[in-house]
């Protein structure tokens, strides 16, 4: 039987103190849409379609910063950003300053399937995804009143059966932001990137930094070119934008299997699931990971 | 004294039979937006500042495929894109499907020295911008009744006597496009990367494969970690971009001064000048440059 192997991350930050309940919702959620990406895995499916569950899941849950638990921008509106990446063909998707859309990970899919674009921002691609299907919610969906600093985000990186790496990144972006603020979320590259050649990643943080240094792809070609381990990859790219001011996490995979899972901030809620059965969830920076 | 050198584009593309007249209109608007970087360059100022001059030259000139000679989405509406990038702080700014602006460049500027973010995006990106002094156009501004398949896209690299790299990149992408698309131009290592440990690069052509490669920080991580030459690298990613059915351009300049402006279509508007005095076009693939 062929290896299979999913991680998902519900953003990196601050985390304050977190009571036995709160800690055990976050968990629980994690645990729930790693679930829905190992059950597509372990029958055979595609890793791209393990992340967009894994995401949609998470855009579901009101806990994270993604979907229906989104922040606010500075006029108090939603404005969402997602993208996905398949790594076979190396085919995307993304939007970006969508407004009324459930799912925004899905409208990223059907921009990569039903259009000849990679990335449609604001009423364009909300009007593109609905005329392809795409759920619209009221802004009363939307739970959130957080107007606080941290910039949470969701995603999934998987690799499945076949040898394929896929990654699907979602954010609310940050609190506060400008209207029209897009983050590295949905730049192919910054927030986002997968290759089979290399490895699959998804980052959370203070997105500027992401996108400055175009982390993701950074990443890729650390390995394919300056010949590093992923961990030896993700932690560079990490100081790097430590360098610059700024912080996050990123969960990563490379087409061996390694995976990891860091981040500069004081946590990142994250899970994962392989192919031997386990599911292990950590919140902590230096927590290391736990079946729970 | 100090060397200086400065490239633009005015895209890349099919390029059909020109007149002698025609050409004789392209090369001198060339010459005009690298003489306004020149100027800047020659008298000590920065390679941001020149970028930018050069490339809100060429939104000026109605003949290239930015600013007002945007060509137009499915709707029949312009819709643009730009980006700046400073190669010493590797501090960045863009704005993406604008429809009022008169020159994007400009605002891709103020977003990135008067905000706290990189992109902006759509009626936010605007309002931003008006609000710190850009101008507005009403639609009869736009010039263009293009609807052809082409992508065009105006860009210019830097390198200033401090031995400073830029990049800034604008256009009204790709005809016919859907409404929020964007392209490659205002995505931070995609269309525009500047970083003064090893280049600065504005690309042109099939948006999308340049996305999908992030084709302009593909050009600084084979410099840095794969050790090759400006040009090797330009000439790698290029083929990388043909292989998945891409096409296009680049110009792209290292910290050394070297300088490269490939295409793999049959023609790219381009010119360049330096601190030795010259002032050189060229428009077809395989034409050297020309003193005109």
């Amino acid at each position: 039987m062929k290896r299979w192997l999913v991680l998902v991350h519900g953003g990196a930050g601050e985390i304050g103190e977190l009571s036995p309940a709160q800690e055990h919702s976050y968990r629980r959620q994690l645990r729930r849409a790693v679930e829905q990406a190992a059950a597509i895995l372990d029958s055979g499916g595609r890793s791209l379609e393990a992340v967009t569950a894994a995401v949609q899941a998470l855009e579901e849950c009101a806990l994270f910063n993604a979907g229906r638990g989104s922040v606010r921008n500075r006029q108090g509106i939603v404005e969402m950003d997602a993208a996905v990446m398949d790594g076979a063909s190396r085919r995307a998707g993304a939007v970006a300053a969508v407004r009324s859309l459930r799912n925004p990970v899905l409208a990223a899919r059907l921009v990569a399937e039903r259009s000849p674009h990679v990335l449609l921002v604001a009423d364009g691609a909300e009007a593109f995804a609905v005329s392809h299907g795409a759920v619209r919610v009221t802004p009363e969906y939307f739970t959130s009143s957080y107007f606080g600093s941290a910039e949470d985000t969701v995603g999934a990186v998987a690799l499945d059966v076949e040898g394929n790496l896929a990654a699907a990144t979602s954010t609310g972006g940050t609190a506060g932001k400008l209207p029209g603020r897009v983050g590295d979320s949905p730049l192919i590259g910054a927030g986002t990137y997968a290759d089979n050649r290399s490895c699959a990643v998804s980052t959370t943080g203070t997105g500027e930094h992401f996108i400055r240094t175009v982390a993701a792809y950074s990443i890729h070609a650390r390995l394919l070119w300056g010949r590093l381990s992923l961990e030896e990859a993700a932690r560079q790219v990490l100081q790097e934008i430590d360098a610059l001011g700024g912080t996050g996490g990123l969960i990563a995979l490379d087409a061996a299997g390694n995976a990891v899972a860091l981040c500069t901030s004081p946590g990142m809620y994250r899970a994962m699931a392989s192919s031997d059965g386990r599911i292990l969830t950590a919140i902590w920076r230096e927590e290391p990971w736990q079946e729970s």
